[in-house]
């Protein structure tokens, strides 16, 4: 077993807390899409919630917690899909929820945040800039702060898919996990490590948004100047030190994708799933496509981790992509 | 309880034997769509499967009881959902699969047929040429024809979609449901009415294609001579008299929606909820759009009922329908 933060007995336990919309999701084969990809392809559909995301496992693990000492008050980053988590979750539960997130945020992220009855404060600057004004906040006001895959409770929130994952009857390969800050790859990977260890476990991130891959590959923190990529979900700069710590122990290998293959990866998701994704939900298909010989004829899981999209970018990145009859 | 040909029971019994990627799909409230609606809005998502649309519930139960009794061949008539349905039931127990469709059927159903390695063939005229087509292929082989609505497992196998929003945690007042030949009326309305009496089961027909609707009203079967909808899933003329008996037990109303609304229930589905759905799949939306004050204040589930569509028809459609901002 992975000596990570995680613990899988306490993730059962976690489990428990969760609102059951979020639970148990779709894991289905998509044959439609493997002529495409030269590989069987399972779909792990993190979308078909109220908050289109995968984040609400965690949040409302934290929601949960901050709840049992009476109504609190607790301020988040994000760049959208955690906020409408938070807010969803502490809605339900009387918490008072600050969000913080860049002005050039998806505005659809930011309009869901807002009517979930959150407070919702913009930034200059990217994601980062919002971390730091939020801590600000936290030691302001003397409230919880949320620091997405630092605080233990969204890396276990994520770890739940892996507990879906390794139930599964049907056996594979592969599982394709998007990195961003790190909550989604070391929770289902400390899992998979714990439960089904033959599983490969590898971590897509955008070339344009590297610095956990380059962390990783280098196993020491690497910073960057920006990040530049349409995959917002997963464009962090500073890889936090215990999170590498982790994933360090249950990634088995960590790509880089480009731009290109993301919105490719958008299009066959969209011409042969029916699905509307995100860009860091099409990571894993993406990776696929830069890399055919490495996954050929393995069975292979892929995350769809999130649909939230200003629906007109979306139409006019995928309008760049091949067509689905090519 | 409704003395249908249905019986609970035998409809939990049936569950057993359905493939578990076809149970327990995603039952979710969608605040987004909402604004647009006047009403509370949940979605029971039946499109997050390898075939993309419920009919496989059904098609499973009937496989499997072929399948106790060696190969055998079955033959059906389809305008494409439940021969894919029948395909992916049918190969993975060895079953020499047969599906007739219409020459004009959606060709994104017709490949998935082909696909899944069964026997497509094609005829001329509607789906009601389709229908016998398949029964006389049927006499001739001596094989089993499998009768949508009529085979008491395609109704079965869709009740078992009742089953899991009877189970449901959170009341509603009204189910929206797509109204074709009736399996799936009967099926949920049957299970709704033993189960959850209070619950207001609501069927939703084109006007285009309104014979069973027409049935339903008159309390006796109304034929129609031609079916003209995009909603192609539900474009039958004939409707069988004894699954008539069985929704006029079980439907507490009968809708007629215009093929412009279900067009912008399309499109309120794609901007709002990040969903494709194929025309069917939006009757419930189109017949809220139609009656507002009915369903004012009230918590509605429709049932999302396939997302295979051709993709380029699917964005000519859209795009005739009020933008999202609208």
């Amino acid at each position: 077993m992975p000596q990570t933060r995680l613990d899988t007995a306490r993730i059962r336990a976690a489990r428990q807390v969760i609102d059951p919309a979020f639970l148990d999701t779709p894991l289905y084969r998509c044959e439609a899409l493997e002529p495409a990809l030269g590989c069987a392809v399972s779909i792990k559909l993190e979308t078909a919630n109220p908050v289109r995301s995968f984040k609400a496992r965690g949040t409302e693990i934290v929601a949960s917690l901050l709840a049992d000492h009476g109504p609190q008050a607790v301020v988040c980053a994000s760049a959208g899909n955690l906020g409408q988590a938070l807010a969803w979750s502490g809605r339900r539960r009387g918490l008072d929820v600050t969000v913080v997130a860049s002005r050039h945020a998806t505005a659809a992220k930011l309009d869901r945040i807002r009517a979930l009855d959150a407070r919702l404060e913009l930034v200059d600057g990217d994601h980062e800039t919002a971390r730091k004004r939020a801590a600000a906040i936290a030691r302001r006001d003397g409230i919880r702060l949320l620091e997405d895959s630092l605080d233990i409770q969204t890396c276990e929130g994520a770890a739940t898919i892996g507990l879906e994952l390794a139930d599964s009857t049907t056996p594979f390969d592969t599982v394709l996990i998007a990195l961003g800050g790190g909550a989604l790859a070391t929770g289902v990977g400390h899992v998979m490590k714990d439960l089904a260890p033959e599983t490969e476990v590898i971590c897509v991130q955008p070339l344009g948004a590297p610095a956990m891959t380059h962390s990783w590959h280098q196993r020491r923190v690497v910073t960057t100047d920006s990040a530049r990529t349409i995959a917002d979900g997963v464009a962090g700069r500073y890889p936090i030190p215990a999170v590498l710590d982790d994933l360090l122990l249950v990634a088995d290998d960590a790509l880089l994708v480009q731009e290109t293959s993301i919105i490719a990866g958008m299009r066959k998701l969209h011409d042969h799933a029916g699905l509307i994704v995100e860009p860091s939900a099409a990571l894993g298909i993406a990776a696929i496509l830069e890399n055919r010989d490495r996954f050929a004829e393995r069975h292979v899981v892929t995350i769809v981790c999130g649909s939230n999209v200003n629906i007109d970018d979306y139409h006019r990145w995928i309008a760049t992509a091949p067509t689905h009859t090519s």
